[in-house]
């Protein structure tokens, strides 16, 4: 193993830059180059290479966002543009490539590892902690602390108005985020795609929430690939229990910001990771986290298997907003 | 002065709780009695009052929301409902009356003081920084640190996807928060209800920030009573800009959560200072800082005139978004 | 199972209000009285129980510290302490005992099974992580991720001034604090109880990262029974690298504050999980958290059995801080 | 006016880069080049300069410390260092110089001029809040902020088990950080330099707050130049109460992080106005806040007359801590 390579794909998110640290460090270390790649799958075919130092990743560790970009590329999606990216790889003797990102991203890897031999290993950077395979995937304990702060300050609001309150949080089909925002939230109801609670349900929750005399009551719901849907279930759920339902959609401020400890130790458990297995001559797979330890899924069952929702989490949600 | 009364009214703000701490101590300190009516108006016409102690306002300064309650009330709009109101004070001896919330509150009390000769001080609580007479509303500084928090985490995602984000942030008329939000968010365009910035200035300036090569741009605009209207503007600019343009709409967020050094320090002086006045005979006026001071403005001013946008630090704005 | 009583012991830790809570709604949820007893064994002696209601749990989950209070008991090491405590559970005909808290708590906890039958479970609470039986233990992702913030804001200063500080942390004879919170700070150097790093090993790390450019070097060390020990160390360290060493002890800033979303996640399941297996008839043991599920270690094995310190993580701060 | 300088000096304070931020890009706009000076007048001796551009100071306005670096110089306290010092900017052509510091640094500045004729203008840079001639430094409210935070910790462990804790903050003679941090932190006792607490004083406070049945109490002082005094102070406090006082000084972590809102405005407000007055021909001044306005004062008065405590500040903390 001479030289490799690292990109991030798809969405951006918090620990990302501590991945990309923790990949560069290890590998020169063990005296493996490294490059960066910018802009994903997008400069790896455009050839926007740069050459990665200790210095280049110095300070690093506690910023949000990628120092390396992301964007996510149509013409990846392409044989002829997943030969060029081969071909620039090739042309500098790079042996091995960390993809850090979510499930399209690693369906793009295994195409460039069966059609060029290209040795890939995967490492799950995604805020919405729906990739099987990984208990974690970096980003996601950031995600939901930080939605989790914004729905203590919204419960500070319903209490002080008794009002009900829609937060939608993101999540496209998975609850994840969900779930454990509800949870720690103490939301009166947790709507997520595996299981979403009709309106009627909704209802009757606020109601029992209101007889109980509590001060106000929280919905959290999964954005579930329609973001703003909320809107429209407030005004359902308002002609239900006949006052006013408010709603805030959280957006984009889930993705960013300083990663937690947490997100920082996984990011750096599975950059080295990664480097590690391309370096012991193991590749298409993809790096994730079990309890304490790192472990390999080939590639081929993660962008095939769902992550199962945890059943016994939801139920707990169900006991605890009781 | 005997007995004193206070209530908080209008949109929650962090730091009402610190301001009824402050009544309360500063009173029975001097020997008055405080009764805290709760849900604003409301809880005054219906007789909703209980009696304070040292203990009632104990670990209450870090709570945001208000422990008072808050709401709207359309019978004190009422001379009927005021009468009422003027009658549960008088029936208890209750000298004097702070009222901690915004503008409308401020115009309720002042028809209180003139058909019931109610004695009354107000204190300036809202997120909106928008009352005359005063530099700083008590939750303005919170509201714009948390609205800041978010754009710092907006921030990464922009530049990590090199792509334009509008956050919608709260200001009916008043164009406070998006001003200090975008100056410290160091956003490329701001628009306040003021100086309402066009969608082809906007275009201009995005344009200008890619030419400069820049990681993004950030655009924040005052919700200016049509909230989520930022969703309509971004079809409009996306379609000058021809590439995509994200929303955030802040939100409710933006008013609870723990107050801030400065809102704690202001309401501190603040609720003292509307006991003290009281205690001195004074009433029909508002409280308000001016530098390191409180002062005071008649309730009939405070109603009648508008703030004045800063427009020098308007011009700042412009200045560094350059 | 009729009732059961809940009591939080040793140094408070975030998450600790959330286990109550969660104890308190599942036991009611499912028929079974709550006591809790104020002080933890203190209150257990002197008879201090108080009746606990879903009310009583209410807007308690975001809160740091205990609503409980806790103080450590001589008396309780007594047999004739230990006496007074069953005869307190028995007289009310509490059938269950939940003890939140460490190491010492769990010693007093068996004792009191195995001399009086009370039965016992024991909820993992204290942000020290050195509980055998479970990866993680209430509020310790908490303290990590304060310390963390710290550790980011020391390392603006450092590099502003180009200086060597050393940031001492909490943990006695275990340095999980100090490792995570050094992998995640991007310290220079770690020095935990397990693996002390000596003065001249450190004069060395300094002079290389002075040697590589950096800008400042952090060195976390763990208290280690010897609180304020860093001073010392300083000034040795100083005589070696011939430039001013600063000194930050975090201290108790580690222990209070709003848990994180995973010390709420923990702290329910793991009160939830406490209650569940008194009500299927089962004590004698700890539960603990293993990757997604919650686990049960007995009792003497909790309190004869040390923690492992994870050598994998060490290694890998080892080579992150190259 | 062709071209500038600015340097930050002294401690760093949050909010530096924002000012740094402001200076260059307020200059820039109006066609004058502008320098950065690293390290102080260290740097200015040793000819340290290097040109700002726009993209210079991209994505700084959030960040703590300072990207310019920050030091002391013994030799700029000798005729020769400023000769040295002076002969720098004029090689260069540099008609104007900004000063980002505290006390110690505007003595400097004023020297240079006084002996070279450089133009300068002071901007107050410093958490301290000590300087004459402003309401506020750069700086301030971002550390008692955090300072804030970490009381609001220590709140919740004080509470649970009932205990004293003494805090000591920064503030060398000037109370200003131990007065807003202890009336934002509900403080039971406040000793600053300009109103020191005997520690009879302080027992007896402890013990009234026992008698009121308050849960632990919380004491803070300022460093008042000795560093860790609280420890002894403790002592003889715990002598007095018979019961345990425990001590937190929070130091360092006071110093760094992302600045506040209200930091970045005034280091926006002041490192314009700072450029502005150079190109309008003055000098020789320091720019400070007065509520809403930039305002001067001459650097003889700031470095010859001393901030006066909030006098009617001390007594709000007095009635509030009752």
């Amino acid at each position: 193993m001479k030289s490799i390579a690292v990109l991030t794909s798809g969405g951006d998110a918090p620990g990302m830059n501590a991945a990309i640290r923790a990949v560069t460090r290890y590998a020169l270390v063990n005296g493996v180059e490294v490059y960066g790649i910018r802009r994903g799958y997008c400069g790896l075919i455009e050839d926007e290479f740069v050459e990665l130092q200790l210095s280049s990743v110095a300070n690093l560790i506690q910023r949000g966002g990628t120092t390396l970009l992301t964007a996510r590329s149509e013409e990846f999606r392409t044989p002829e543009g997943r030969k060029k990216a081969a071909t620039n790889l090739k042309k500098r003797d790079i042996d091995g490539l960390v993809v850090i990102g979510g499930d399209g991203s690693f369906r793009g890897a295994q195409k460039l590892s069966e059609e060029h031999k290209v040795k890939v290993v995967g490492v799950p950077g995604t805020i919405d902690n729906d990739i099987y395979g990984t208990e974690a995937t970096i980003g996601f304990d950031t995600a939901i602390n930080t939605a989790l702060e914004a729905i203590d300050r919204i419960r500070d609001t319903a209490s002080a108005h008794e009002r009900t309150f829609i937060v939608e949080v993101m999540g496209r089909d998975c609850g994840e985020i969900a779930l454990y925002v509800g949870v720690g939230g103490g939301a009166e109801v947790i709507s997520i795609p595996e299981k979403p609670t009709s309106v009627l349900e909704m209802a009757e929750a606020v109601r029992y929430s209101l007889k109980r005399g509590k001060l106000g009551s929280l919905i959290v719901v999964s954005e579930a690939g329609k973001p703003g849907h909320s809107y429209e279930l407030a005004k359902k759920l308002e002609a239900e229990v006949k006052s006013p339902v408010r709603v805030v959609v959280l957006g984009h401020i889930q993705r960013g910001g300083t990663p937690t400890a947490r997100d920082r130790a996984i990011a750096s458990a599975l950059g080295i990771g990664s480097v590690r297995r391309l370096i012991a001559g193991r590749s298409d797979l993809m790096v994730g986290i079990k309890g304490d330890l790192v472990v390999d899924t080939p590639l081929s069952e993660v962008v095939s298997k769902k992550k199962e929702i945890r059943l016994d989490y939801y139920e707990m949600a169900q006991i605890l907003s009781k």
